[in-house]
């Protein structure tokens, strides 16, 4: 349970001994297993001490592997906040000691989308939820026994140690605590960003959001950062409003209190819709009604949740041809590298809220009861504490 | 057919007999009456000597009235260039002696659309294709012998005289020629606007354009004086790509020269997708095409053309959540009043050249051959003389 040794150096060098908590199975309980071998960063690649990691429904969704291509045995968690521990050749922007952010999707600098002003994208380092192990040389860096134990989207924080692309590594303020801005490198800054980056509400403005899960209470929040006037939640679960004022909303529409579109509530609220809408669900009937509630002339919507891989989007067009648009964006448009130390900066100047996101902390030893909490729907982030 | 003489303070005048160019009924040629009577305008309302007019598809899909309301004996017409000859009570902004280009959707300056930067449907005066009198007192101003002759849009520019609102009159500079300016009324401020205005694509960028009509060939005139180094035209007939090149088009893909869809042969000419892509057919189809043609991370589509009533919008909301997004626009999203003198004003700096657009030419004693052009395909715009 010691750190590895550093030792970059040395092709062979496999790590001492540490805790990680496995996936052996699909929908099985994580194991934590203390006999995993976390091999030395290679070129390109950072080794990067966890202290704080917490559970995002992705997480869940891909251990639960129900349609997925199944990748076991697997250490999954991509929400975290960790120190650099050793770096391998080629890497000049992280050393050791610094504080990081893994992120799930990276940024290269190099390709055309980080070239880019407009996109996150990156063609090197974009998310890839099949994907196992290390870019470099296609193997992992996770070993029991000589066995390898797959990746997940490059990050795979439920473990004392993991290894990473440098392109997925945000270098943040030492001074930020780690058991509060790990939550910044998943889904709060996907919805935060959404909001304030993709659809950019004007202040004293209307602004719907669909769906007041993680993602969509950080949609809000930053609705209330940009001094949005009006925050419309819209959930089915009626039990989710009070908490959502805390995030700035400031009215409720629970579709199933209505018999007629949830477009038309929404119009009749506003004097014909609102400026901006925020989807969060990922269900399709809620992508349609998001824009189909904003305003026409100025409306802008934005989709974040992620749709079925059979769904389909249909409105009329004229709703197009009536000056309203349609956006998606994934992980609210934040380069990691590039925007995420600008996200934990605006937490430090008090604008950005994170500690009521924060609902539940449990230690490593207990994992499993995160993935509980998450099952019952309470609570919004609980952060698992890597070392009590 | 001299000028009315101007007595805008008496409900009861009727102006003397002046020529304009009557459709009795759906479909059948325009008879030019030598005794229609144009009243003076009434309050917040001008009455334009109209010098140049141009013949745009949306009259010539209003006269044929095959599914609209059909609303006759009616006097169409909509792109024209004018001089105020009288003003109504209230009517502060112009003076007779004005150059002016009347606009078949207004500016009131004082609605919520009117009062947002990013809108110009204006509340009061928005395009209203069915009705066919004056909004200030449900009246037509043209008559017969004392039956009315309705108007068309606001606008019935195919009429010596032609009275309208005060808010759907953009006043323009006196030395901009009206024969050649008089187009900037409708379809190529249209196409001009969805690209400048709306896709807004980057200098260097690269831009499509569906429909090599009038609008889109604007559309590829926006794309060109915004810098784009590829503009792609894509059109079913390639009867019009030599014509398109003048507009900046540099390179050109006929659907019906391959086997797979158009998104894919785009795709591959261009590394991914195009950045920007503007739809002027108004054909489903085309509509999605232009919206899944355009790169990820990136790409910005904008429908231009009108829809069928029953058409649907069918793509996978994943194309969304790739970062692409899809905008529709009215009129270019130019405020008429506002905005169309600094069109004009684009031309008298030669940075947008309208001459190119200028196929022919007519007396207004010919004004049925510039339909007959417009069915056969011939030409872009066919300016009718008025006055000889």
């Amino acid at each position: 349970m010691s750190p590895p040794a550093i030792d970059g150096g040395d092709d062979c060098y496999v790590g001492p001994s540490l805790e990680a908590a496995v996936a052996w199975e699909a929908g099985k309980p994580l194991s934590i297993e203390e006999e995993v071998e976390v091999a030395p960063p290679q070129a390109m690649e950072v080794r990067v001490k966890i202290l704080f990691t917490s559970l995002c429904h992705t997480d869940v969704y891909f251990w639960e592997a129900k349609g997925q291509t199944p990748v076991f045995p697997r250490i999954f968690g991509h929400e975290a906040g960790g120190i650099v521990e050793s770096v391998g050749e080629g890497v000049t922007d992280l050393a050791p000691g610094d504080h990081v952010l893994p992120v799930f999707t990276g940024e290269c600098k190099e390709c055309a989308h980080c070239k880019s002003a407009e996109s996150n994208m990156c063609d090197l380092l974009r998310i890839n939820t099949d994907r196992g192990v290390m870019i470099g040389d296609g193997k992992s860096r996770f070993s029991i026994n000589g066995k390898p134990i797959y990746h997940f989207v490059g990050t795979s924080t439920f473990s004392e140690y993991t290894v990473m692309h440098v392109g997925c590594v945000a270098k943040i303020n030492p001074a930020a605590p780690l058991d509060k801005v790990c939550v910044l490198s998943c889904g709060i800054s996907t919805g935060l960003g959404a909001t304030i980056n993709v659809a950019k509400p004007p202040k004293g403005s209307t602004v719907a959001i669909f769906g007041l899960g993680a993602v969509g209470l950080a949609a809000a929040e930053g609705a209330r950062i940009a001094g949005a006037s009006r925050i419309i939640g819209i959930d089915l679960n009626a039990n989710r409003f009070e908490e959502a004022r805390k995030f700035g909303c400031t009215e409720f529409v629970n579709p199933k209190d209505h018999d007629k579109p949830v477009q038309q509530v929404l119009a009749e609220m506003t004097n014909g819709g609102v400026d901006r809408s925020v989807e969060c669900t990922g269900n399709i009937n809620a992508m349609i009604q998001a824009f189909e509630c904003v305003h026409d002339g100025w409306g802008v919507a934005v989709l974040v949740g992620v749709p079925h891989k059979d769904a389909e989007f249909k409105t009329h067009p004229m709703n197009f041809l009536n000056e309203r648009t349609l956006k998606g964006t994934f992980f609210g448009n934040y380069k990691p590298r590039t925007d995420l130390p600008n996200v934990v900066e605006l937490y430090m100047k008090k604008e950005l809220e994170v500690e009521k996101f924060i609902t539940h902390s449990v230690p490593f030893s207990e994992i499993n009861t995160a993935f509980d909490l998450m099952h019952k729907g309470e609570g919004i982030r609980c952060i698992i504490r890597m070392e009590n």
